[in-house]
């Protein structure tokens, strides 16, 4: 933990990673809608994934980190800047010549991440420097502007320890991928059917120097068709604009060989386009002077520009081949103007993205939860999401190695994710645009996915997601609360309304209005529960709950009364009914079905199987993690329990008791394994009473970091705070960058949005709660959220952000800090577990501003 | 080191790796021409390769072995007999359910392999029984036969190491894959276009039970149309015709829980043919009590007849999709009769593979020499190796993941091997007829690759390679000194002849015939070699010694004395000329081309390039570890030094003192890695006295097990025993199982061929010559080949195999011991270093018998 009064590090107490725990990390260096690269654990870049689509394993040829160093009077030494490779070495042709594999590298790497900063300090004694590398994208939250530049900045520190000056290059080796389809797997030569006419070119303009790369053959329209830029504010550079065009190993080789000799490379500008079929790679050195004791920064700027992301990805539709396009490149006409505008504002971009660091991890809340939170809001800024020209923001599940995943928008995953909403709450409303003016037929059923473009006209067909439709009330709840806005509110309210009803039409989930869902209701496990559930059924009464709400805001007073009888209803029966003593079950039943619920055998099999009388994938009398999914929304949206209270933490800790394994060791799965062997983990459901089905749903006997962060955000709520942290230490631990990539929770697909439920656990532990419809702030820190009696957090607040800090000693005050951002503000108090209590009152049309600090007092 | 005294193990002292170690290991079970599957670390199955391709990474869907167990009075438990999977857990979905990844397994793994037996002992304290597996191929040397069986064979042993009986199930789920194409990758379900109307079926038919496999829908001439099949003799058996046909993970999940419940399985047969797209599953169990102290061994025979061997590899080739066909398949009718086969003689079948292993392993030869020994001749049963339908043997150089690589029959690469040549000599003379018979135009150039099938008439297109055509003389020279069949000799002599002749055209290697190649040499580092230099000189004089010899013996004393006169000349230039006082250079020259062997920049980059006045890719004054290939040939074939003996040993001495790196650390290779970081390893090349050119040829700066054997085999022969020997282990331990996978290394494709050179480090360690041609068999073992006073050692002599032994006391006599075979023997021989000597005259005609020991005596 780090606590205001500790030194600050790099790393702000964060885990550091070395030797065989470097083996899968990947750090994700991109923007919003950007597509990213990696920054592998040691030190080399991986997963290229800006050519509009994911890339796991994808690396671009001869694009690599190196130095070289002479202190003076002795030898000159020259390494590529990454660790040495890790076993296993298999390879059956070898190990690939255009990784550089060959080349020496540095003994050792201690990989620190602390999203969006990773660092990393490599030990190696051949070197007479200490090296180490700061890399990031810029990130200030509700700045979805800066948040979207694509770029990665690579600061590099090499600081002299002896009593001589070391002369060093420190270069970047790129590839001009221009053209680039993103799935091809390159051989020795970067060759591809779309290089030809690849240019690289150098520029030194306006106190920016480096490379530009763009492309020639590549048809306009493709994936590829775009550029890259490497650059640097940095004045004493030497180059090499594209390396020697030449079989065998010859192109390496007379880099390598040119660079080691005295790391001075021809600077020459003689630019002329690749032949046919292939590309070139360039090369930009800086080249400095450390004195002894002293140290050098410096800074290179990778940016790119790729425009045209078009829709790979719905087989068998008219949107298949549909051009999407990028928001972030109508910001910028290339790569090269984007590098130029990264230089310029260098110094600025990353002072903001630090005081957002800092904010964030200068903290009193556990590093574990920091790393959750932290590690898993860098999704928004992964391939899983994008930003289409228009400036929507959509979405896939997750990401595949080499496509993305259960496109588009699936209301019921996206039901987890906090981060967007709290970080970038515009992005998250123009989601509910999607899923209200988009999605929403006029019967009030919804696709639960999305067709891109929206233009096409056509809606996804499937039978509704019943947990998904009813989440994206709550979701429109949540964002009205965050913004304020009744306008907005009251645009989507009819289409918002109309879902809500659907669930009352015959043959629908709750076609009798007695606020229990009976219906088929599909769901997130990719089948339909039949009967009633507390699953299902917490999301719907907190849909009815916030549709009462919502309507009275609109001024609809009849529907806001009836969702109010149905809401009544429901909670007292689905108490009653599914309440076994220790938690809520399942009532199996299957009852008339509406038309638009049939199953469809060619997606996915039918629960309902001939000769059989009960359907398939319930889970009847078992303990579900997901029991209280609708509670835990309603705690993170300021709705209040939907059920007795007391029952709901008495279900929490079943919860706990009979899904959480300390060891899955002796787990028996026929499912997909996320967490096995000696691993601790939460599964999805058990059945401590007996009565397991013979075919239980999907994904029952599975673990998802998803659903482990709602359950334990959740049951810090509950006052549960030693198991909810208990589970997110388990997922942490697992993600132990030997096992797993700390920054990648996948389920199906990569960087999964469900794990974006991790910044719940910031708002359970820290109490926070934003209404910009009241105009309130208020913070309940649980005493596990504290560093003693002191307390400090990041917050955002819809259209600011900021800490709250109260200090140690009793007499000490709080305050509030906004960092960016403004807010108007009726009351702001903080409430601790010490009782403590600190509060503000602000006149009518008082507004926080950036870079002010307010006190609170004790009453 | 395992001596004859010691007690024999299932290891025999070879290696037992656990934990990490298991990671790469892939154990090959398959026999010659058959294809393979493989064994891995952790007890699993893997790498299918029995499709007629190479399948690395490639799985069959619900494949698996598992273990019911009950002790008496106690608990039931069920494991899949899989060691617990090792780290990294990252996919992007999730592990995957058709390798049953979430069922429990065991906790750790020992596995020892000494080819062709693996053994893998488990340890898990929640099994009431002790469960270890040893599994193998049968093999037999010069038995092709009952070497080239399509089976893997399981012999599981339970043993009880409590006081109560222990009811157990031990079985073999299988998937009928019949009409894979060995390319798809399997997603949840076993479906592909391929599939369907594929059939289980159960069977028991004289003391054979099983479930036998076929396919429906796959076209008959695919390489996926066949059969797999099931066996055992055991009679208390209990089965799963195939499993449940359901969505999700409904399959498994209803095997599992019927597995789990009691062990005992439907055994109802029904067979139904599978619906399309589709195939089953199915389940072999072997019930048993195991008593209190007891054990019990539990057989299974898995076969498979897929007789559709296809040319897929020659791109833009009238060769391509022709079928070839596989010798194995002629022998039985499909599967179900392969393992009716094998199951009926399973007894006799081990006995005589424990017999060559018991021959091999027993013996006082280094357990890491042996390990290389028996290591790579796996090799020769890999898909590296071909036995087509006309019984011909061809061979890739390797394999890549998925194809074969670098068809076919490949010269150069195959000068290295001696593993085929002495372990089934008559397989190696096919190879000879494919050389002279088919690739050798009425000019005497060679193809140095074969097209297949040969009746295209076509022959491959290319240079003719230097060192792979003289290559083929020497070999010829081999093959006849081990059959003796002169008859044979002089049917391949003409061509042979003109491939000699070649060399002096005009614009060829040796168009003066001086005895030194001047000319462009292509050769097996892929590129040409200009002006003289001993790698392929000293072939090329060992060419011109055995052609000599050979001349003589079909009767051509003419060509025999102008091949003794150009090789007088020859050896006297190239000592004259190379010599640097340390080791022999190269004199980089270019003179007039054959027409024959212009460079195809197609193909290859030319090392001619305009405005450079030298060729690129030479190795000049360099250290060449190959730079007495030739003469380690020389020394395995009997043709004595056609170099100056002191200057060959200081040669060699030179090699490992400029080429042996402890560390690779700081090396630097802008091409391909076979070794890094602290590994150990000899260079291809290296400059210790400078002039290395710009652009070295390739592979110069690698490291490649084959040469590395060669190298070592040398030195042994040389005298540099010790230096020999830590070559071997340096390559040993880069093939740690955490690293590499101990019976594959790999070069240009997995298994490559080259490095069965380590054959020769038997020959070179025990002195073994064998002459049919003199009928004479001595060995003059290096005292690192003893046991203090004691030798003993398996041979092969052309026609018979045993073992020969020499007793540690001063007195004790020495025998040879016939195991297989018959031989006609004049005299055989042992010279010990301590000057011991032992020999036996045998009278004209004797032929030595299997089955008997035949005593020598001190003179």
């Amino acid at each position: 933990m780090n606590g205001p009064g500790h030194e600050r590090c790099e790393g702000y107490g964060q885990r550091t990673f070395t030797g065989e725990a470097l083996r899968t990390v990947a750090f994700p260096l991109g923007g919003i809608g950007t597509g990213t690269l990696s920054l592998g654990g040691r030190g080399n870049l991986c997963d290229w994934e800006i050519f509009n689509r994911p890339g796991k394993g994808k690396t671009l040829p001869y694009t690599f980190f190196s130095l070289w160093a002479q202190e003076e009077g002795g030898a000159a030494v020259a390494r590529v800047l990454e660790r040495q490779l890790l076993p296993p070495f298999v390879s059956g042709s070898g190990l690939p010549p255009n990784q550089a594999v060959g080349l020496p590298r540095l003994r050792e790497a201690r990989f620190t991440g602390a999203y969006p900063f990773a660092q990393v300090e490599f030990e190696d004694e051949a070197l007479p420097l200490a090296v180490s590398l700061e890399a990031f994208n810029p990130m200030a939250p509700l700045d979805a502007g800066v948040s979207g530049l694509p770029v990665a900045i690579f600061l590099w520190k090499l600081r002299n320890p002896g009593n001589r000056p070391v002369a060093a290059t420190l270069a970047l080796s790129l590839c001009n991928a221009a053209g680039y389809d993103g799935v091809a797997t390159f051989g020795n030569r970067p060759a591809h059917p779309s290089f030809g006419g690849n240019l690289n070119e150098w520029r030194d303009e306006g106190g920016v120097r480096g490379l530009t790369m763009t492309g020639g053959k590549a048809p306009s329209e493709s994936a590829g068709a775009g550029s890259l830029a490497v650059a640097t504010a940095w004045k004493d550079v030497t180059y090499l604009e594209r390396w020697e065009r030449a079989g065998w190993f010859d192109s390496l080789q007379s880099f390598w060989d040119d660079f080691r000799a005295d790391g001075a490379l021809p600077s020459v500008s003689q630019p002329e386009p690749s032949p046919d079929g292939s590309t070139d790679t360039g090369t930009l050195g800086l080249r400095a002077t450390v004195p002894p004791g002293g140290e050098v920064c410096l800074p290179i700027v990778l940016g790119w520009h790729f425009p045209n992301l078009t829709n790979y990805w719905n087989r068998n539709s008219p949107v298949l081949g549909s051009r999407l396009g990028n928001y972030y490149t109508t910001k910028h006409s290339d790569a090269w103007e984007v590098v130029c505008n990264v230089v310029g504002r260098l110094d600025a971009l990353r002072g903001r993205t630090r005081a957002f660091a800092d904010a964030l991890f200068e903290s009193t809340v556990p590093a574990t939860v920091l790393d959750a939170v932290s590690s898993q809001m860098s999704i928004i800024r992964t391939t899983t999401c994008l930003r289409t020209e228009d400036g929507a923001f959509h979405a896939f599940e997750g990401c595949n190695d080499n496509a993305g995943c259960c496109p588009m928008d699936c209301t019921h995953v996206w039901n987890y994710e906090q981060s967007l909403a709290q970080l970038y709450p515009a992005l998250e409303r123009s989601m509910r645009g999607t899923d209200f003016q988009v999605n929403t037929r006029p019967t009030g059923r919804m696709s639960f996915r999305t067709l891109l473009p929206v233009v096409s006209g056509e809606l996804w067909d499937y039978k509704p997601a019943a947990d998904g439709q009813m989440g994206c009330v709550l979701k429109l709840y949540r964002e009205w609360q965050l913004c304020g806005d009744t306008e907005w509110l009251r645009a989507l309210w009819p289409q918002a309304k109309r879902t809500v009803e659907w669930a009352w039409a015959p043959g629908s989930w709750d076609a009798d209005r007695d606020g229990v869902m009976e219906g088929e209701q599909h769901n997130t496990y990719d089948i339909e529960f039949f009967g009633p559930n507390t699953m299902c059924g917490t999301l719907y009464l907190g849909a009815l709950k916030a549709a009462s709400l919502m309507a009275d805001a609109v001024g609809d007073t009849a529907f806001a009364a009836r969702c109010r009888e149905v809401y009544e209803s429901g909670r007292a029966k689905y108490d009653a009914s599914l309440w076994n003593g220790e938690y809520y079950e399942q009532r199996v039943q299957v009852g008339e079905m509406h038309a638009d619920s049939l199953s469809r055998e060619d997606w996915h099999p039918s629960p309902i199987k001939a000769g059989e009388t009960e359907p398939r994938y319930q889970y009847g009398p078992g303990c579900l993690s997901d029991q209280l999914l609708g509670q835990w929304f309603c705690h993170v949206a300021g709705l209040g329990y939907v059920l007795p209270e007391e029952r709901v933490r008495a279900a929490m800790g079943a919860v706990v008791r009979h899904n959480w394994r300390a060891t899955l060791s002796n787990h028996e799965s026929c499912q997909r394994t996320y967490a096995l062997n000696d691993e601790a983990g939460l599964l999805l459901c058990s059945w401590p009473r007996g009565g397991r089905p013979a075919y239980p749903f999907p994904y029952a006997d599975e673990v998802w970091t998803g659903i482990e962060y709602q359950v334990a955000a959740h049951c810090i709520y509950e006052g549960l705070v030693t198991e909810g942290l208990r589970i997110v230490e388990g997922v942490r631990a697992r993600h132990d960058g030997a096992r797993r990539n700390p920054w990648d929770e996948f389920e199906c697909g990569h960087h999964y949005a469900r794990a974006m439920a991790s910044y719940g656990l910031l708002l359970a532990l820290t109490g926070c709660r934003w209404s910009a419809v009241e105009s309130v702030l208020s913070f309940a820190p649980r005493a596990e959220a504290m560093n003693g009696g002191s307390f400090r957090s990041f917050f955002t607040c819809g259209s600011a952000w900021g800490t709250v800090t109260v200090g140690e000693d009793a007499a000490a005050g709080a305050r509030l800090r906004v960092i960016e951002g403004s807010v108007a503000l009726r009351r702001a108090e903080v409430v601790l577990p010490d009782r403590r209590q600190f509060s503000r009152e602000f006149t009518a049309g008082t507004v926080l501003e950036a870079g002010r600090t307010y006190e609170m007092e004790r009453p």
